[in-house]
């Protein structure tokens, strides 16, 4: 895979992940580290919960979507760095055995004024489930390195 | 500890979590399965990326901050459920050993007008390291019950 600079980003590119299974025990097992709220961790608990039946924690789908993105040909100079987001949020909740996949779009790119070797670019991440539903939607300013001269 | 509902939250309030160590070997398992950048496992690696030295990936910093609030005396009544968030930034790395916590403070607190029986607070959360140094700076709306009449 081809690692991209600045100058090869442009905005309306779109980028692919593979798609991948999120299983029922580490949606458990990622909630009793990080998230442990009863319907993240319990199926009976979860159902009279405002998520109706187990969820996996907005951190796991976060995670779990980091995972594909760095798998992906989104191979970015310097690497994936997000500089960090304009929008997170969770329209709808990453249930056990969900497959999920992510689409991204870069809405902008824009060389630093303080850093000659670098710039940011804007991108638009969207996480679906199997159904094609977002789980997450995200916009994220990725630091990106310029080509050398 | 107390339940909170939308009724007791008013802007301005804070609220403080406990403060808790990040272990370099769990940021480097962490990395391994979610975010497997050389910057986020290996320290020598690390030295000629961006970070120059190891470095948590932000999402590992976002779940250990989820960690720290579900712990504390934020108790939102019907849990602690982030529709999303308008802002997520890393503005520093979080390094091995770093001992975080995090302060909270309500910024507006709004009835949902479809939901009679909800409503949105929305919460800048800031994730300090043992230097009191921002490692993660975000604001997020929490969906949080109304007080059954």
């Amino acid at each position: 895979m081809t690692t991209l600079y600045l100058e090869d980003f442009s905005a309306g590119q779109t980028f692919r992940t593979g798609r991948q299974r999120i299983e029922k025990e580490r949606i458990k097992s990622f909630a009793a580290e990080f998230d442990p709220q009863p319907f993240h961790l319990d199926e009976v608990a979860a159902r009279d919960s405002i998520f109706g039946a187990l969820a996996a924690s907005g951190w796991h789908t976060a995670a779990f979507t980091m995972r594909l993105l760095v798998a992906s040909e989104l191979k970015p100079a310097g690497g994936l760095i997000g500089l960090g987001f304009d929008e997170l949020r969770w329209p709808r909740a990453t249930r056990p055995g969900d497959e999920l996949r992510v689409e991204c779009e870069v809405l902008e790119v824009r060389p630093s004024k303080s850093r000659p070797d670098q710039g940011l670019v804007k991108v638009k991440m969207t996480t679906l489930n199997q159904n094609n539903e977002p789980v997450q939607i995200s916009v994220c300013n990725m630091i990106v390195q310029r080509r050398p001269k």
